[in-house]
């Protein structure tokens, strides 16, 4: 392995010859050996810090930057939004705070490939230099929050909308397929009376629904940035309008809308935003627990539990145990809504805790953030296609256990009574017969009478007006 | 102590003579010993329950319930909505999962002060039967969390929004009374550039505004009500339209807008919109953790802090300490604090865990839920009333802190380069003198250059375009 | 209502009458308006206060304070003591964070009920003064935290640890009498090889032993006590062996160990102990919520659900659906475990929370600790008696179900090859017919050789070696 | 890229030729594409279960495993445990819960390395069958939670307590080194009485003594394993003595204590054993927390801050304020903390979630475990060597303040009297003069007599005895 010297005021430092990284990277490489690669900060986070170094390049030209300069800056973020200079940002979360360098190390892969581009020496910060010219206008403290802000934006919008949508579409059309069974209900977990299995899944439907809206709602406060607030807030060593025009050009690169926060002290000192962002995920993972948890129960079994889906088979269940399918997706989802809600704690901890003019927990925040988004992105888009298409419905079982049920019972109050009814059922209960046993033993109906009376598609809406 | 007998399907109980619970509401104060009368569902629920009563008996009245009796029930109702009855209302948080010994103990204590009202005797279900005139048409399923929500929209619109809007007000006046001071800003807890306490408060101003956001923001999905959807959603025993007319009859009790929930499969099986309301609770908390943090900090000393605050003496700091005064109220509010930050644990354990047809952590859901908003609504007047009003600013403290500061010495990196204004810096910072005296001993400026040059005032603010 | 006038070094205030606290605990209630009532720090604090004031009275008598004096102390704090006081502790958690006001609302109590014991006047601080005696030697930054240890090591002592073993000892008469029900066991909610009841059962109580083994695990550092610290660890205005001696008399009064702590600038500055004693608390709930989950699933029916165990019928389960028996034990339970689960996460930030020689938010810390302990006591003891002691298994669907399983085929595996009995297993999911019936129809058996070797009994351990 | 044919029940897929791995890895690769390589199971489980592996072998062996097929099981199992085939281990934490798919793939991985060994053709599946030897008398049921106790007891006594010690033993040399410096102590960051700086990190070595003391006592718990437990617990396919005989031979494996769990059943269906660890941890992070925050307090400034202390410039702090020295190493440490608080909950909510015979949140579990030890040792380790050694006081700072303070009055308390002693301080306080000024000018006191009276040195333990 090869090295270049390179060097910041603190020093020399030796360099992989074949990274654009320089030796604020290199340093900080080195003073957090913390958590290996796995921690490092997630990708979405730098291709963000591509837009908005792109962004201000395009700026800067219009206040004076060189334009050749400018120009090999905004190719060299063009090659950090793609992706392609992955490999050039090893560091970790858990570094400085401020996450000033991570901006370092933004700034010295497109100075360096911007170097490299325009013909010059890597590491020689000529003719681009790392501060000068890719950070200028900038501080560490307004890009990082702003490359936080646009990376949630991006994956929100082009990751987990369209992935809760998937989700949302496939729950429904189960809703229509599922619209003619009628089943037993239950609250408490107990025998209640019935709805449709359409009906029941109307529920996780509404609750996706919601989930999309809330991961919309979130969006507004996120779209604020705050380049331009600079060191402290006030924008020193920017010009009057920076502000307002690189959010304008991000949006114009993105895509996506965005605009200059109303007030920079805030969006440099805490990070409420994110905070608020997590608070939907939050119930997103609450709300799939509780689907993806249902499913698994409906379809426990297949004869000694609830038995009422059959789950589609991905993988063999056991090596020893034929007939075994796991609800593996439910599982892996379950797990992916715990790891969310604990993401939730820290990130709670880490934007409640800034001081002063700077919240300096600002990578671990980001990275929570952006680790719940994927999570439930990814879990949403596989649970969809491995799990929920492939569902369906054993009508048989439900039938049985529909007619079995005792809660029938409830129809008939307003014919027989409460308490003849409750006799009946709990006869039944007791004896271990059907309803329509005990109902027509004690001479209340006839055989005929229950079967007209009985009948749970009378059971599904309130009656009419 | 003397005692009567009321009965329910399970038999005969003893209760105190002088309360109008019943059976059902005794039955659960013996099976469910848990926590003590400080676990108690919080007033605003059963004032909210009161309302819920009064709705459905004036919706139930016009779809044929006796209207003699359906005015002693809204009487009684307005009761409990008054709070005067709130000593019959003793169950605890920790009882069943979905609430309904609670909704019959509203059944039981409207039904006999209705019988009361009537001239009947108490414990008689006649002429006003807890299930049938009282719950008509209801379930526990659907009043339950119909009562949560109107418990939480009322208390936040009358409770938090207006302590949050205190709060800011008093923070507001705080940025206009202080926009004249230039003091150090601080980055990473260390000196950084300057800008004015008034702008520092203005982020504060800032974050509690967007909590107010946030607090409306919530509001829409939290105005859905399950009234209508009965035991699990279907709306069995009710009419076509009782949802509607309750929601609308609601929002006249009220005062406040209140919608039918489009999906009552999702209102009773899961408490997302709650969890959604948490977590702006939580944003709101994290963002007074680090407002107070920050004054209390700012406020330290008198001598060996930062000094830069005087806060409000209110009570004696020390038996043995004179002149000791500690920032209590910054202490509550960040207690307050990490209080809603666990709480917000809770609610997401318990919305995540319901089944089926049914959430059962309903009780300790909106205990958490309306716990935090009193908490930080409480919190906020106090700290408005107690703190904020009364900080002043320490100005010879914060000028003196202001011209120690090497951190202006930034703004003449134009003037004479960054490595020369290093060299200055470094130099006041070794020999413990002034920017000013290394300035000028270096013979880079002269003493009257300096003052011209470096000027705070300069640097509060982005320059001209 | 009529009032005396009571005064400290901010002035006089008028106090009820009737009441023994003075002017720093009016002021506390008039400075902080938080959370009402409910919010009141717990009694066993207040109780465990009463300690602290006796043992410190006792020893410094033995250092020369005036032995009438001090036995006036120690009368008045056996009253505080025994609870009969408790109605003149009104203050709540959100005060101040070192709990210095609920320390001198103890010392203003105890002073004027020493007077009222020696005749003297409420409120003249003579012959008692609520500082140069009842709090001599003292500093509520070490009699606060003192406190603390002493109420939750009582409180786990006496309520927890009695309570767990309850529940223990009813799971393990469970396991005896279940010993003999072989049932299919379940994994991944799927049906899976056979266990017995009893051993099911044997898993909770292992659980519950852990737990009451990690309850005791956390007791040796509950049991350092900061007394002797008084404001920064240091000791100063104590004497020499005050903090031994001290900690001695706790554990003479309470009949519980305590020793003095080894560093007080820790017990002062920090609440780890108090931190890990909640984790030992979390894990508990984590227990409960697993085996009340459990119960209530494996009782879910009676018709429609697993449908094992058969719960106490404790209350009516609805209004209108007879036979429904809901497990609103289990109910309880687990929202008790969701409460718990999230107070520790309030401990958590509160503990990481402190500053320099003090940690200020000890009133948060101690009022979860305390109501974590209390509610887990509880809600065992109620599980205990109104759940666990009355379970009783349906032997008859146990047994149903266990035959209906396919997933006794295991043990065919050694003697037909795993292929042939998959063959037959996947024949009867297909056909839905029993494993026997398939075994027997593909000739890999015979009736009488199926029912030999597919026995249920040989699968409920190892092999023999 | 070239690829082979491997199989499993469910049929034929292709897998890269270079890699081990078999079909069922290959098909959870596919089936669970969420959360990408930043999401694969750490490698200290992977290497955990290569010990799993071997010591189950070894046992199998003298149970009657072919001793050739045995070695070679061995020999590849070393190549696990030595972490040089960890590429392929690509499974990632989100798929089924019980890490069945992580176990095949050690599974496949060890028999083809073994066949490679012995000659063999890669997914023939001969002559070592990846379920039938090196799944013998196993299951994954059983092996996963027994690699996730081995994966914890290792880490936590090769990583964790030798991080810790390092750490404790820098902040020791430190109470050696300060502990002649007398400063001002602070209590509500206010100025309270003098302790000397080797006092306050007294305080800071007792807690991580208490933290390794804390990481130690979870050990006994973790040290249990399930292996032998097999589907359910009961053993079934095992031969008695098999569990004992593995938890021998994994402890002369490793070097470290193990024994078989007394319960199988709790060992599979709940992981209390790795949330009470986890609760350890979670102190682990408060401590470190706080420590880490006074540091940062204490080293702000240089010039606007509390100054006492001087901290380790390690790196540029800002590329425009020069002396910008950032506490990196506490900020990295108090997001790590954050990170493991988080981690808390979710290792809370998957542990409380198991159902009948299987918790399936194992992965999860283990990931947030291993996370936090990894976190924690790392931060640890890079604090200590980057911060902790190179910390020295700023003793003209602390003796400044110590000078200006107005708390070390209350030593006069004795000699003037309380309101004395009031009169001055608050004299002082409001003339903004010295304590000595004021109590001179009020001619309580002589220069001399104030001099040989206000020595902080004697404020700093308790009164002789």
């Amino acid at each position: 392995m090869s090295f270049r010297t390179e060097h910041d005021t603190f020093g020399e430092l030796q360099v992989p010859a074949d990274r654009y990284w320089g030796a604020q990277t290199q340093r900080s490489l080195q003073n957090f050996d913390i958590g290996g690669p796995s921690q490092r900060l997630p990708p979405p986070l730098i291709k963000a810090f591509g837009v908005v170094k792109k962004a201000a390049s395009i700026i800067n030209v219009s206040y004076g930057l060189d334009p050749k300069i400018g120009e090999a800056i905004q190719k060299a973020a063009d090659d950090v939004i793609s992706g392609k200079l992955m490999d050039h940002f090893p560091l970790v979360v858990f570094q400085t705070g401020s996450g000033t360098q991570t901006n370092m190390n933004v700034n010295e892969v497109i100075s360096n490939r911007a170097i490299e581009l325009l013909g010059g020496e890597l590491g020689s910060k000529n003719p681009v230099h790392p501060n000068d010219h890719v950070n200028m206008s900038q501080s560490s403290n307004d890009t990082f929050p702003t490359a936080m802000h646009v990376a949630a934006v991006t994956e929100i919008s082009h990751s987990l909308l369209p992935a809760l949508t998937g989700l949302r579409d496939a729950l429904n059309e189960k809703v229509q397929s599922f619209s003619h069974i009628i089943k037993i209900g239950r609250t408490h977990l107990q025998d209640a009376t019935p709805l449709t299995l359409g009906q029941e899944f109307s529920g996780y439907v509404q609750q996706i629904d919601n989930g999309i809206a809330r991961a919309k709602d979130v969006l507004p406060r996120l779209r604020f940035l705050a380049q331009g607030g600079t060191a402290v807030g006030t924008g020193l060593n920017t010009r009057k309008g920076f502000d307002v025009k690189v959010a304008a050009e991000i949006s114009n690169i993105t895509g996506l809308k965005f605009q200059t926060a109303p007030n920079k002290f805030e969006a440099l000192a805490c990070h409420d935003a994110l905070a608020e962002a997590h608070g939907a995920l939050n119930v997103i993972a609450c709300s799939l627990m509780k689907i993806a948890n249902d499913i698994r129960f409906l379809g426990s079994g297949p004869r000694c539990g609830f038995g009422e889906l059959m789950l589609p088979e991905n993988e063999p269940g056991s090596s020893i145990m034929p007939g075994k399918v796991n609800p593996t997706q439910c599982e892996a989802v379950t797990m992916v809504a715990a790891q969310v809600m604990g993401n939730q704690t820290t990130v709670s901890i880490a934007s409640s805790n800034g001081h002063f003019e700077l919240n300096v927990f600002k990578p671990v925040i980001i990275m929570n953030v952006l680790q719940s988004i994927r999570l439930l992105s990814d879990a949403s888009r596989s649970f969809t296609k491995n799990c929920v298409v492939g569902i369906r419905a054993n009508e048989k079982r439900i039938n049985h256990l529909l007619n079995e049920s005792l809660m029938l019972a409830t129809i008939l109050n307003s014919h027989l009574g409460y308490d003849n009814v409750a006799k009946a059922a709990k006869k039944a209960h007791r004896e271990g017969t059907t309803l329509k046993e005990a109902t027509v033993a004690l001479q209340f109906l006839t055989p005929e009478e229950f079967d007209e009376k009985v009948r749970p598609e009378l059971m599904l809406h309130p009656d009419d007006e």
